[in-house]
């Protein structure tokens, strides 16, 4: 099994490939890129420890020179002093132009690798090895890059597209279980919005909870299905001018119970299924949306083992007040992506704060509404 | 006068607008170009006391809301920590994407506030108001952004091109006489590798060593002619991948020279002159440049006022060993940017240290060579 999906843009086209075993000869996927021979590695202990030499071994192998450089694990070293030790690492290491930064983890090390590719020397070359399910459908493609302010996420970056997006779907034989259902919840998320599909296959499983419960030819359609429906948006409006932003479906109230819980009671897989689930009520209160396939979306979430309900003690109005401190605001405008039917959504900034307060008051409570 | 340079890119074209008197009208310019509201004015004190009133004055009166940040003056502040501080006040003002940082100042302020645009939100809209000469031909043109890191200048950075180059040639009323040679030695850099008619038009004047010096005319032209050079190259090799590199004719030996004085004792165009004039002692060493031309080259720079000779102090070994540490090394070579006539340039990695060693002894020494 080996799938590749081309990723066309105006400039700077690049492939996915998704192939099981495919790290273990990583060397033979870079060798045709010509990329000049240095290549500063750029992982977390963890990963490293477990997959570190593997890669290094195959590209040196390839006569690639390989240097490593490990950021700790975790959102919290998502800051542009770590970028700075990067900067470091590339200059001690003489990197040029024509070298490449590799990055070998999941979304954070995908998106820190890929900010200091992007400023080191205004540009080097970027390969994207995504470790997490979640890195593999969304992080890796499509080129956001960037770290966090203090103040916001990811409010400091640059779009930067790498030059192979490489995904082995073995490594996620070591991911830890609530991050894979995480990941799942962005795959549920491209059923929803682009590829009913998908969604149907989904729909069939008994179990999407943890990674035991997919066949390798299911894991594989899973995440084609995924990058395949982000390569044509992306590819369609690669700078989020427009169609991007559907990507972005039960990101609003998402990010907002991120950030109200502090990054960490609840992981970002976990507040887009909630954000899904509460986009998916407004949509309903709209008429826009049929109450039946609201209630299908909640049953794949259930079924993943993902939350649909706003934790207790988050309150309504500090929800209302961080929506509108979102990157995404639009003239002061809040905008929300809305289902109209299973694979197809529309983005919308007529959604009032009464019917948000109205919706999360009722969470998830389809008795009510149906 | 109004010269309008169109600057031709894959993605992201945009126009150079040469006027004088423009600055006080610099709102009509921005409003056709659909920009959010909010703009961000980024400058230094002392420019911003001279142009800042008038061109806020213009930008409010077109609607647009202004805030202000200023940067110390000076290649020292040129730090990604400073950077740091325009995201915060980009954080303040709740810039959103389609907002706009625009840059009030010389090359430091131009090449900061890119980067900052570049990188706040993943790229907001970018306006150049260049005020220094040097900044006018050659920072504000091409999509070059960043800053200095530690160890080297202009590490950090991006490619990223500004929606509009605004040039008010008045505002070098205010330019120290210093600073207006300095972005002669590009002017003349250009007649050398693009334009043998610019290159006979400087010719044929008797000074060149102020603003004074020039007709209103003459400046209009000079400005025009340089900027459309760059654009020319720029628009035919943006990321710098191959012809570009010609706009590095001089800089090899520039950079080196700049970076053993420390960046004080001489200034960025005056270490170009120094390495035009070496390149061309060089140029015509390899039998590939006719030995008058070098000498016309050399004139040219004397009647601007500009040094042709290495700074004593500086040693040649110092100089060698600078070289392979600069930016543009590729594959661990050392490229020069060679003239074979005038207006026409070649790129070449075949210089050997022994003949740099031999032009640096000679230094200027036409008697030698001619």
């Amino acid at each position: 099994m080996e799938t590749i999906i081309p990723v066309k843009l105006p400039e700077n086209s690049y492939k996915i490939v998704i192939k099981p075993g495919s790290l273990s000869v990583i060397g033979d996927y870079l060798t045709p890129l010509k990329l000049g021979q240095k290549i500063l590695l750029v992982s977390n202990p963890e990963i490293f420890n477990f997959y570190g030499e593997t890669v290094v071994n195959s590209l040196t192998q390839n006569g690639f020179e390989v240097f490593i450089h490990l950021i700790p694990a975790g959102e919290q070293f998502k800051t542009l002093s770590q970028i700075e030790k990067v900067y470091d690492s590339a200059l001690t290491h003489r990197l040029e132009r024509s070298s490449t930064l590799l990055a070998l983890g999941g979304g954070v090390i995908g998106d820190m690798t890929g900010f200091a590719a992007a400023t080191w020397l205004r540009g080097l070359n970027f390969i994207q090895v995504p470790t997490s399910l979640l890195a593999m459908v969304d992080a890796s493609v499509g080129g956001k890059t960037g770290v966090n302010h203090p103040l916001g996420k990811n409010l400091i970056g640059a779009f930067y597209q790498p030059k192979l997006v490489l995904i082995d779907p073995e490594v996620l034989t070591t991911l830890p279980e609530r991050e894979f259902r995480a990941g799942m919840a962005e795959v549920i998320k491209y059923g929803v919005i682009w590829d009913d599909n998908l969604f149907a296959q989904l729909e069939q499983c008994d179990r999407l909870s943890s990674f035991s419960d997919l066949t390798p030819e299911l894991l594989q359609t899973i995440l084609t299905r995924s990058c395949q429906a982000k390569a044509d948006v992306v590819g369609q409006d690669e700078k989020e001018s427009g169609l991007r932003a559907i990507l972005n479906y039960g990101h609003t109230i998402g990010h907002a119970v991120e950030s109200l819980t502090g990054y960490s009671l609840v992981n970002h897989g976990e507040a887009v299924a909630i954000g899904m689930e509460v986009a998916g009520a407004i949509a309903v209160k709209l008429n826009l949306w049929n109450c039946m396939d609201a209630k299908k979306q909640n049953q794949l979430i259930v079924k993943t083992g993902l939350p649909t309900q706003i934790p207790t003690g988050v309150k309504i109005e500090d929800i209302i007040n961080s929506l509108s401190s979102d990157k995404k605001v639009k003239a002061g405008k809040v905008r929300f992506i809305l289902p109209t039917k299973i694979g197809e959504v529309l983005i919308t900034s007529e959604v009032s704060n009464d019917l948000i307060r109205e919706v999360l008051t009722e969470n998830s409570n389809y008795s009510i509404f149906c």
